[in-house]
């Protein structure tokens, strides 16, 4: 069968609605849910009050940077403008500008139905684990269905507007420079908050996680919301634009009828993905007394099923070339198997997380040296699956002609993200239950409903690790394929700009021995360390300030620590900390990462660059799976030990594991997923801007 | 003036020869120094018999593992043996043990002097801070001649005898080998002895660092010598022997008069740096009420300051390149900043270790995590200095021709190394000294004496962390040459097999857009990521069991807690445990790399080992940086504390700085160090089996 470019947009354009249609739907069936307990409202109400203050706050600093990136575009790119047109750079800006909008939008559409899903999941608990995990799960999918729809929309829309595919890296750069400053803004809010909630609470006072009397509790459960939900919305908003854009740019060049395939290819594969996303969620069930965690996992594995007999049957209808449908398989068959890989090392029925609860016993020295030992242990298996990832599609689709076998990756990437939608549910679904037990918990709903909310929590965490796995992976994968991006945009300038013949190439590879290859490598091994280390940093500071201000809560107000009935802390200061700290330390780290890339692109330029995001990935990867492995182990040895083993809670190995889990807080929930948008913005920054690079370089 | 080789390479042999007269006449020094305190000698003696005990089986242990790895190379390399001639793979083998014997000479020198010089600086402490430290200084340099003397000896009497630059590799890798071993095994063996001893003695029962009552004192003190003296021995042996190598291959790949040329070269400044280091240490001196801290910086900077001259007159003199006396210069200036800024990290007059103690006010949680995030800021000078150094070096040595850039990368890496006989001097001093400490308390020599050997121990840890940032350094500049070492293997092996026609190459570069050099990058991340992890697992597993044999004796020997005169602790327990333990755990980490290293060469080919020895250096160097720095900077954090600040002793911050400093512990003395060791193993592992690579590959 014949299938056009437009046809499959179209396509394409047809299933983002139906998404967008099937979110609108599940929103209204969670908001239909019955909330009457109006303690729980009242507090949901401070939830949402304080999430959408942040948010707001955030977002107009954000425009404020959006804004003058949209003006140095509109003067640089694609072309100085006193060089080139001035309608391409209008272009540009716009689809820069439509991608931070879009981004944003991921990010506010999260928190809406985390602020509202929360609070009905707590209410539903309260008739058993069932309509509880729908509540939650539905209320995920809303985020989920809504990110995906929102994404393949924006980038099938720049594409047919626009029609070129750098304009849509200039779209992606939009998103992810969004999502880079939203994740970290929202990680650095979230841990500052919960990190001193704990340390306070339940460390020196020893009373529970959501105990009312803490004056963080309200800025902890806000911070779930804006950082682990619109956060992580706009990262993998971010990454699924990163990896349609990577494989968009590596199809045009190929030129010519090939290249239309190759476009159409990217966007039914897309699509179909997005729909078995759909199905996956439509279909998700749970038994009256059913295992959450099962439920999970069980709608993911029939996501990947629908979307590996989809794309075959795509492949097979259009005559797509089985060996890029085969490159998209091993990228989907490795990420399930990173995804197991990573719950080993995370999950508490295996040794890693017993070993680390053991240790815990004698004190907080091993908890935090065999868990941080165990995470570096934990990244083999990830690595191991990417490389082969890559290996593998870029050989099965090498034969196919010049430039096919980096087309294979970024299909191997897409393939991996290609169920990105119901991944985005199940991670959504992890924040909205917590939030939902701590509000049964200070709605005084009495210890069943807890029960039931926790054994939905720990559900949570068990599939988050899970499905952290598979992004940073993919992010890994598409990282590489934005690396082939940046070469082809290098050659594409190079030949425009008349440095070189037509049809030559400037740049035919990046050599490892070549001086300026390794300066640039060397370099970009540091820059996920010092963003990392900067974002913590703003954790540290932070929480620093609000432990401070928790400590003069207990001590001014009479009869908090005793809770006294009309003794209220004053949770709206303890909000404030958090949101200034995190507006404050959120835009340095963002900034040196884009600045460092500028500086090196201008000393050495593109092959510096070339090493240099080499050097991203490497140490980027190995970062972001030793923190954010290390912090799910840390998470569930505590967890673990509170269930009852080596003493218990209150015990010396509960006390440690408390210690292990604080340090793996800002690992896992900050620096971690942070760095993967970090090595995506700073590989675009680079396609970007690498015309001027090659123009204006030192050596 | 014309110079041969051969007249180089006696002069070479006569600078060996001279240092090694001096370590011999130093060693008379210090042993005729006074010791009349009978206690100390008594626990000096216990000491040296721990010690030797552990060097005893260590080794062993490592006879039988270099017997087998003989026998190896005795088969496949160069050739394997039914296809090449026996005479060149005997050479080899015996090249190789040569290598692992003066290694393991090298270590047990150091041990034989650290064990005699502790007691005599003891005693020497007495008498004030000037004959304290002259007795510790000299101690240190006894280490430092013979090690320096030594290798510098090997290297050259190999390359007379045998005169082919492979042999060299090989005797480099018996070298590397053992120090990989002997490093792991100290390192476990002493981190595990401190750890214990300072949890339960310190932190559970507050009684001090140096306890006579402890059971686990003496074991600490002998972990002091094993792994601080003997493996840091060994360790930095290694890296001088490679440096060295990956010149002379890379010089010898010339072919012809340049060749020689360059080998001349190779020989005169290694034997400068060399003399250089024996004038710096018989001019270290230090005034009545001197500054240790400053005899030891000053010593090293005449060092350095003499070989800039002196290498400079040789280049005049015999007419060399300037701009490889250049590049040379650059290395050497690079260490210096290096050094330098790896001291603002970890220095307690400087912010972030003041920073990291004020952190700690707040829990344990907050040392670690400010301290790690400290940790991986300070990575980024020292790489911006690799970067930069591989960069000039090569820029400024690529106009003489065809690989000289790659050979000015390893001179300048030999120029970082050329002052070792200096660094090793002021690294072994450290142990000496703090093992003087644990003496003179042991032995009641009072707090006058105590407060000598604090002061002199306290300058101790400040210059380590300099030589460390020196050393890190030196390795990843070593390594970046012995890929260049590498690639001239694999062509001259390419065409002697007759792969490729003579004068072509096999391999011109490692382009990252391959998949199979990217796929060998991806793993290599991985490498040293695992190996450090299983070196601080074994610290960990190792450390809990004599936790629970210190709480064994303390609970069964009647009277010990209360220090009874009659009570003594089973002090030979502990260093069995110690012992057993270490032996145990340090085989598999360092088989995990070598066999890597193998199945990624049999996979991926050579292109796939130039990847995966990139991805080696890329995280071995973050995590080696990370993870010294880490350490130091919590080691001096907790000492700052100690100092009276935040609380001091006994203190809230000082517990969780306590924490951090167990944590550091095995980081900067366990892992840390011994990746530099792991990715020169793998390197040189890569160089020898380049040739069966080529031939026996998958892809």
């Amino acid at each position: 069968m014949e299938i056009s470019v437009q046809m499959v947009q179209i396509f394409a354009i047809i299933v983002s609605f139906l998404s967008l249609a099937v979110a609108a739907w599940l929103y209204t069936w969670v908001k239909s849910q019955p909330s009457s307990n109006p303690k729980i409202a009242e507090i949901g109400e401070y939830i949402r009050k304080g999430a959408n203050t942040f948010l707001r706050r955030e977002y107009m600093i954000l425009a404020r940077f959006a804004g003058i990136a949209a003006v140095l575009i509109l003067i640089f790119l694609p072309h100085p403008i006193w060089k080139g047109e001035i309608s391409q750079n209008i272009l540009m800006a716009v689809s820069y500008l439509f991608g931070t909008v879009l981004s944003a939008l991921a990010g506010k559409i999260g928190l809406a139905i985390a602020t509202i899903a929360n609070v009905k999941t707590a209410e539903a608990a309260k008739k058993g684990i069932k309509p509880a995990f729908m509540t939650g799960f539905r209320g995920g999918a809303v985020m989920g269905m809504a990110v995906v729809g929102t994404c393949l929309l924006g980038v099938t829309v720049v594409l047919m507007v626009v029609g070129d595919a750098t304009s849509v890296l200039g779209f992606s750069f939009g998103a992810s420079s969004l999502a880079l400053f939203a994740k970290a803004g929202g990680g650095i809010y979230t841990k500052t908050a919960d990190i001193s909630a704990d340390l306070v609470g339940k460390v020196e006072m020893g009373i529970d996680e959501d105990d009312p009397r803490n004056p963080a509790v309200i800025a902890d459960n806000v911070g779930d919301n804006v950082g682990d939900c619109a956060g992580m919305g706009a990262d993998l908003f971010d990454s699924n634009v990163a990896s349609i854009s990577a494989a968009l740019v590596m199809a045009t060049s190929f030129g010519g009828a090939a290249g239309e395939k190759a476009v159409i290819m990217v966007f039914a594969y897309a699509a179909i993905g997005l729909l078995s996303s759909i199905i996956g969620v439509a279909t998700a069930r749970i038994g009256k007394h059913g295992n959450p965690t099962r439920a999970l996992n069980s709608s993911t594995y029939v996501t990947t099923a629908i979307f590996a007999v989809l794309t075959a049957l795509a492949t097979y209808l259009f005559d797509f070339r089985w060996e890029i449908w085969g490159a998209t398989a091993v990228g989907l068959l490795v990420g399930t198997v990173i995804g197991i890989t990573t719950d080993y090392f995370t999950n508490d029925l295996k040794p890693p997380v017993r070993a680390v609860a053991k240790a815990s016993q004698s004190g907080p020295a091993f908890t935090i040296l065999s868990g941080f030992s165990y995470a570096l242990l934990s990244s083999l298996p990830a690595l191991i699956g990417i490389a082969l990832s890559a290996l593998l599609a870029y050989k099965i689709c090498a034969p196919l002609g010049d430039g096919y076998g980096m087309f294979g990756i970024s299909m191997s990437a897409l393939g991996m993200l290609s169920i990105v939608g119901m991944i985005i549910s199940n991670d959504a679904y992890g924040p909205i239950v917590d939030n939902s037990r701590g509000l049964a918990e200070m709605g005084g709903l009495g210890h069943d409903v807890i029960a039931v909310t926790d054994e939905l929590d720990s559900a949570g965490n068990t599939v988050k690790a899970v499905t952290k796995g598979f992004s940073i992976s993919a992010a890994g994968l598409t990282v590489i394929s934005l690396l082939g991006a940046f070469m082809s945009e290098v050659n594409t300038a190079a030949s425009e700009l008349g440095i070189v013949e037509a049809g030559k190439k400037l740049i035919e590879n990046f050599d490892i021995m070549n001086p300026t290859v390794f300066f640039g490598l060397i370099i970009g091994i540091a820059i996920p360390a010092i963003f990392s280390a900067m974002l913590m940093l703003g954790v540290d500071k932070n929480a620093q300030r609000m432990v401070g201000e928790i400590h003069r809560q207990f001590d001014t107000i009479p009869g908090l620590k005793e809770g006294k009935a009309d003794a209220k802390p004053d949770y709206d200061k303890c909000i404030d900390i958090a949101t200034v700290g995190a507006l404050k330390e959120l835009i340095p780290a963002g900034i040196v990462a884009i600045l460092a890339t500028v500086v090196v692109g201008f000393i050495g330029g593109a092959e510096a660059i070339g090493g240099y995001l080499t050097g991203n990935i490497a140490s980027g990867l190995l970062l972001a799976l030793l923190m954010s492995n290390a912090g799910g182990l840390w998470d569930n040895s505590k967890k673990y030990i509170e269930a009852g083993n080596h003493g218990g809670k209150g015990s010396v190995a509960h006390k440690a594991a408390v210690i292990g889990d604080t340090v793996g807080d800002p690992f896992k929930d900050t620096a971690g997923p942070s760095i993967n948008t970090q090595i995506t913005v700073v590989s675009l920054v680079a396609s970007l801007l690498s015309v001027l690079f090659i123009q204006f370089s030192i050596f």
